[in-house]
């Protein structure tokens, strides 16, 4: 049952050799790893406005200038990772980068902010994608919560039945989302050109004179602006997810990915100043508490604003029940939904790498049914699902934790790639080969300033807004990757053989439990005479006398050629006098084998359990932590279970 | 952890040679088996007025005649009960007479009822108990079911600790019951004599005229009185219940439990007729739905009605805030949440006598810790909370399910004491011993038809108000017990050994899995190979070509002295593979026994297994539908794991 349920969500497992075959090309990579940091132009300036509306409309003249200082950070990471990506094309990306070059500490700060960032990336991809369906229709408001985390399950799925049927189905939106906005930015540029320039439909609101802080000068202003631009560096997340993600392009790896990523930086600076542009032309207004508008049509415990976004395409196309509105809410929905995906991809590839570094627990390095990092998946899946949860899919509340991860991993990589040219630096003679290396040794460095003061902005700024959670999950996180590292290193040491090899035992006893004397017993009893021990007991805990007598009436009936030894229980416990009994014969016997073994029945049916004792499983367990013990079960199968249980479990199509 | 909370609720374990400690005295026995029936009269003459106000006021003249014929039906009932004591001193009660005198399908039947019976004793108990709590506290009304649960739970943990605390704790109660309604009743028809009669806080109420149907003649007439008797009848519950726990008695056993019973008889039949005789001259008012009352003071969706006993007290004592009215609701509640005790004490004892036939799961028959039926002390407080949170804890609504299952059994039990003197008549010569023999079946045969007549009654008029669901759980719970039965007959005719003995498989095949070369792996090809098996064979499932040649790597330079074995998973599945290996070596040599051996890690705390995998327990439970097959788990203790952690686990105290 489960195992068709499984199959159903999951699909027909795959041989391990098609994992090749998962390979992707440029223009389906594209939508897959770009969807992400496309995507964050549809919430972008939405948080520049809505930050510098706190301070008053008036302080909206800072946002072309906050805008550009956006622009310019996505150029120079995106040509900085660039770099990345040539340099380090295994797919460790900002870890592999931070853990080479600035040693396993720094590695393992970038990848506890990496995996908080996935986290991160679906709550808020999924939450803004639900946002622009509920612009679209508002009616759906109240289940804001369950549509998020039913996209969040789907996505899961669709994820865990592997690589390249997500991108076939993915790549579509992205295209969408693309042509959708550049189309509406044209529209919206040729209408102002023309005279006839769009108009938000909350160009007419006014903020409420108490919500308004007007006359901010000197330090005040600066730090608005610096909220404003943490906000706005929204649009750079995700763009080191092409980074990770190499080994799943083709050959030439490293070259493709670069030329994805610069196709992936032009597209998302051109729509982030196309949709800033147009949001000032129209005059568009967003604010955190749509009670603090003046004018503001609905009701503003229940109703919800319009995206930014929802907005310009209702000003520039002419309503919100025109084609192209409708069009963009679904593309942009779709593509932010669909950016979730990055890190369904991302998180378990690292984390996998994670686990094969012995960082994370192995599981996460086993390839599901479909060749997919399942384990990982469904992890991200429940970690992200649980975050929506609690933040009730607010966008506003759930980026404050987001910008934080980045700009660590941002900042660190970028560091650790200075280092890198350095060394190359020390052993290089060429000189031709030189000059580039002090060339990228520039970006690179240049890069690490600008994300390192990002940092240290966004840190400042958004500390108290909630961002501090992620300043106690990174260290967490980094600790218990310590923790595991540790643990299996130990293990390992532990584990490691001996020189010597194999050391057999002195000799065997084999102790036989016995409860009454049937034929699973006297199978028992046949197959541990069988591996011919040095000594053999039929054991039995005498729990009634009349069970005991019964059980001696038996024996001597049959003639079974194996002494009976029988042990009481005063307290009716099974498992405590075995264990005493097994105590003094390894006491005895120092140094000998104890094989104990019990006689077991295996029903068809799970319900026929609930009808026999379950006192062998307890014991099993408790036997596990006795040295020198061996437990061996002999099982008896009822006709109930002689059908082919094992048929359905075997793979289908092997 | 788990342990220590099962020592905190359930005490020292008990050694099973105190089994006869537990024996009890008259004195405790009366308030332990006895407060079932000596409670019911708490709502028997309240379900009476309750039916006969639904024909309208004018009938309560009904009510004396209705009240007398239940104090003959409960003393027909005594005292043929009694004689089941004498006859049948092995605690089957109902279920042996019947089972031994009309054959194993009445017995059957007789169980079937009975354990529904116990299910509803103790629901309607609790929540008759919990009402008379909110008659004295009607704050406590909104809160009724999480109050009715948590004395369920209570009650379960007090058995759980065994019967004889239990005993010394329900005393005290039973007799504070007894003693106070006697002296309600004394007072109350003293102050009649003196011509001061009480009068009941709802004397004044009117039913409103839409509720009642005056005028009712004949058969109407007749069948409202019936019904009303048959609610009435509910003053016999567990009237039985002592002829099912005589082994519970201080020797001589049945003779003390005669006694008991006629005690419990007297005291049931004084109290009823007092308090009926005392509601109809203080004109107590009770009725379904309080809002058909003309005056009642609440609001009648939210509070709730006395019960006929507190407003007695009430009118008796001197308002809601006298001392004796406290006293009188607080000796209620107890009596009647510890009645449920009787089936604490009744259920686990039948079901483990069923189980013992081999009627139900063994389980039920097992002596826990401190010698109580744990399971079955479990089970019932898991169906009666089940119950009571369906039916909301209205005593109205669970009375309907009650009475059938108590008429059943005693029908079925008396017809079959009837058998019985007619098997003894029939060898039977000595005059004066036949004599008796007459007597006897005389006084069965009249409580075999009344009791039958009842069943008829209460079967027509309480079938669609509940009674049928009954109806269908006798049945089914009839079936299920002849299902189990049939079940275990079946293994064990499987199980039965063959003459011939113990036969020793041919040859041996061992078969060590191995996933890489460390010492666990070392230590089970040691232990095969100390074994002697006919071949032995080191099997890897190979998923990834690196770590099959890592591990070839290595069994060359330990130069382990057993052949390696690879097989292929294309699927990345350990389990398959591994099977189908099986599967050959089976058909190449049928007949012979093949052991795997399985190296096993043992962590010491739970989290560590999350770090690794748990493929080896996926594969033995599958290994287990295989014939001719063992599976020898070698278990590695890490060091976490070398604590002893058995030690808790062993019984304290032994």
């Amino acid at each position: 049952m489960l195992d068709s349920i499984k199959r159903l969500v999951v699909g027909r497992p795959l041989r391990s050799d098609r994992l090749g075959e998962q390979a992707l090309s440029k223009r389906i990579a594209l939508p897959i790893f770009a969807s992400d940091p496309l995507s964050s132009v549809a919430y972008a300036t939405q948080e520049i406005l809505l930050v510098l509306t706190l301070g008053g409309l008036a302080y909206l003249f800072l946002a072309p200038w906050i805008g550009l200082a956006v622009v310019a950070l996505l150029a120079v990471v995106v040509i900085s990772y660039r770099q990345v990506v040539r340099a380090y094309p295994s797919g460790g990306g900002s870890y592999e980068v931070a853990s080479r070059n600035l040693g396993q500490s720094a590695g393992l700060v970038v990848a506890a902010a990496l995996l908080v960032d996935y986290v991160m990336t679906v709550a808020v991809s999924v939450a803004a994608g639900v946002d622009n369906i509920i612009s679209a229709f508002p009616g759906l408001n109240p289940h804001r919560v369950a549509i998020n985390l039913g996209f969040v399950v789907v996505l899961a799925a669709m994820n865990l039945r592997g690589v390249r049927e997500s991108g076939r189905t993915f790549a579509v939106p992205t295209y969408l989302f693309v042509v959708g906005v550049l189309a509406m930015i044209t529209v919206g540029l040729g209408e102002l050109v023309l005279g006839t320039p769009p108009v938000a439909e909350s160009a007419g609101w006014a903020v409420s004179p108490e919500a308004g802080h007007v006359g901010l000068t000197g330090l005040a202003l600066a730090l608005l602006a610096l909220r404003a631009f943490s906000s706005g560096c929204t649009a750079l997340t995700g763009v080191e997810a092409i980074s990770n993600v190499v080994p799943a392009f083709r050959p030439p790896r490293a070259e493709n990915a670069a030329r994805t990523m610069t196709a992936m930086g032009l597209l998302s600076i051109v729509m982030f100043a196309g949709i800033t542009a147009l949001a000032l032309v129209a005059h568009v207004r967003y604010t955190a508490d749509t009670c603090d508008l003046v004018g503001f049509p609905g009701n503003c415990e229940t109703d919800a604003q319009r995206t930014v976004i929802a907005q310009l395409a209702a000003a520039v196309f002419g309503g919100t029940d025109s084609f192209m509105f409708f069009f963009i809410q679904a593309a942009t929905a779709l593509i932010l939904i669909l950016a979730a995906n990055t890190a369904f991809n991302g998180f378990p590839l690292l984390s996998s790498i994670l686990a094969e570094h012995r960082f994370l627990p192995r599981q996460l390095h086993n390839r599901g049914d479909r060749l997919a990092y399942s384990n990982g998946i469904v992890l991200l899946a429940l970690v992200a699902g649980g975050l929506i949860y609690v933040y009730a899919g607010s966008v506003t509340r759930l980026i404050q934790l987001y910008i934080l991860g980045v700009f660590t991993a941002f900042t660190l990589a970028q560091a650790g790639m200075v280092r890198h040219w350095n060394r190359l630096l020390s052993t290089e003679t060429d000189r031709a080969v030189r000059r580039r290396h002090h060339r990228s040794r520039i970006i690179n460095a240049v890069g690490a300033v600008f994300t390192g003061l990002v940092l240290a902005v966004v840190l400042a700024t958004k500390f108290t807004q909630g961002a501090y959670l992620v300043v106690i999950a990174v260290p967490v996180l980094f600790a218990l990757m310590r923790g595991i590292r540790r643990y299996y290193d130990r293990v390992a040491r532990e584990l490691a053989p001996d020189p010597a090899g194999m050391v057999l035992p002195a000799r065997i006893h084999a102790v036989v439990l016995v409860s009454r004397l049937h034929k699973p017993a006297l199978r028992a009893l046949a197959y541990a005479q069988a591996t011919r021990p040095d000594t053999l007991t039929a054991l039995t805990v005498g729990i009634t006398p009349d069970e005991v007598r019964t059980l001696q009436v038996e024996w001597n009936r049959l003639a079974v050629p194996v002494r009976l030894t029988i042990v009481d229980s005063p307290y009716r416990d099974i498992a405590g006098p075995v264990l005493d009994y097994l105590s003094e014969l390894q006491h005895e016997h120092p140094g000998d084998l104890v094989v104990v073994y019990i006689p077991e029945y295996v029903a068809g049916h799970w319900w026929e359990n609930l009808l026999h004792n379950q006192s062998a499983l307890r014991l099993k367990t408790r036997l596990l932590f006795r040295r020198q013990v061996m437990v061996t079960n002999v099982p008896w199968q009822l006709e109930s279970a002689h059908s082919d249980r094992d048929r359905p479990l075997t793979p289908v199509g092997g």
